[in-house]
């Protein structure tokens, strides 16, 4: 585990350069620039970006400016997210990152506003991206579609539909599934797509991102059980009213079916015709990380 | 007046009729499906969409298949920022074309979401037009940069930040080119694009937007003094905080300011070589309007 740690510290350190330049945001006006530099700055495991830059590469896609523009409106997108969970209105979080959430900082009608403006700049971020229009455009529809009405957005609205609800399997699974598992495929998929694998290796990309983010997301409920705020950079226990796998499965259950995922998602990266080690290692490291 | 007024109504309920099966979500689960619908099944002028299609139909498009989805898109996403602007937390207001607001009904936390959902939406309408890639590349550029950090929504923070701030003749010039006039600059430019007008006439009928666009929001300044709450739908005299064309120049003032820019906007358009008549009687209806 502490090679793949460097392996993964080396490609997260590349995302970073290139993260900062995105982030200059010359000309925007303040409050509004530094609104939407805190969050990002603030830190995270860049996870979105990694995977897609690892996909990209190993399909044999060697072009930085194709691949970085669209691994870091991921990472863009993926903040934005987190600013509008982080809402009174929402989850009424306070630490985000191991910092006071964006809306203690600047207020709630910044963060609004700064969440807006990071979505819509992931947007003109990805449009950099020096490839073919075809390529781009595919890939920008997998990328929306993972994230709307079908995607991410109703995640977080069964999410918050949930609190108080009885346990229900299939409930917490769709919420998973929406919120954290589709955005998590998407990435494996756009990675493929400009590194150019053909449609059937893309679909198998597909679900073993699929695999990774049901995973991620239940890890991440058993994190908010055994985490340590501090690891974490956020409160722990406070999905208490919420829908959680551990609240519907028990914890030792809900590690098994995240191993299982996890089982999944290598047998389906095993079977592509690619390097797929350092991405199995991120399988390992899904389910094993304290934070 | 009155012929401009039916010709008008043909285009928008054009543009209903796609909208309407757009806003079918099918598969979207509720209460996300209904809180997306809500805003824009409440009604509104579709001003944005009226023109991109108009611009485009001039310049020889015919293809309703190639303009309708960025059309939609642009009310799609127009009627997020209006959701979000709407929020306790921004203007805090409790009417939206003749009905409470979306928060009002659903919730805040339901609002923010549906908010993102519609705008993460719009994209993927945008993404229907069938259109050659780079048309579409090019098109969706020119919407995102009118939308984010230096567009929309900056102005909206501006917007938020001028409350109670000394009258600033730049400040308020600034917020209104921002917030309205480059989205509706952007409208014209994407009809052009698709249309298949050249550079230098697209960068016209750009400029021609942005001159339309600043008369506008001057016009919505003052009917919020002068205009009545019933044909707005909205309420009027709320913005006695906010830095306003009205507060900042007087009405008299302002009025003369927008017939400027109306004035601007048609000499431009007299430019071109397309029968752009419609479009200088939507100047006028820019100015003259009562809602």
């Amino acid at each position: 585990m502490q090679d793949f740690l460097k392996e993964y510290e080396k490609r997260r350190e590349l995302i970073e350069i290139y993260l900062k330049k995105f982030l200059e945001l010359e000309g925007v006006s303040s409050p509004l620039k530094e609104a939407m530099q805190y969050t990002i700055k603030a830190g995270g495991k860049r996870f979105r970006p990694v995977i897609m830059y690892e996909t990209y590469r190993i399909c044999g896609g060697r072009d930085e400016e194709e691949i970085m523009p669209p691994a870091c409106a991921a990472e863009l997108i993926h903040t934005f997210t987190l600013i509008h969970d982080d809402l009174p209105a929402i989850d009424n979080d306070e630490l985000r990152r191991g910092k006071p959430t964006l809306h203690k900082v600047f207020g709630e009608d910044v963060a609004i506003l700064a969440g807006d403006a990071l979505f819509i700049y992931g947007i003109e971020v990805f449009l950099e991206a020096k490839s073919e229009p075809e390529k781009i455009l595919k890939a920008l529809k997998s990328l929306v579609k993972s994230l709307g009405s079908k995607g991410v957005i109703e995640g977080e609205v069964l999410d918050v539909k949930g609190v108080g609800m009885k346990p229900n399997q299939n409930y917490v699974k769709k919420i998973h599934a929406k919120k954290t598992a589709l955005f998590i495929s998407s990435c494996l998929e756009i990675g493929s797509i400009f590194g150019g694998a053909n449609d059937e290796e893309i679909k198998k990309f597909k679900e073993a991102g699929f695999e990774m983010g049901m995973a991620f997301q239940i890890q991440d409920d058993i994190l908010d059980i055994v985490g340590e705020k501090e690891k974490l950079g956020k409160e722990v226990r406070k999905d208490a009213d919420k829908m959680t796998f551990v609240k519907v499965f028990g914890l030792e259950k809900s590690k098994e079916i995240a191993r299982i995922h996890i089982q999944n998602a290598k047998k389906i990266l095993k079977e592509l015709p690619y390097n797929t080690k350092f991405l199995e290692k991120t399988c390992d490291f899904i389910i094993s990380r304290n934070y």
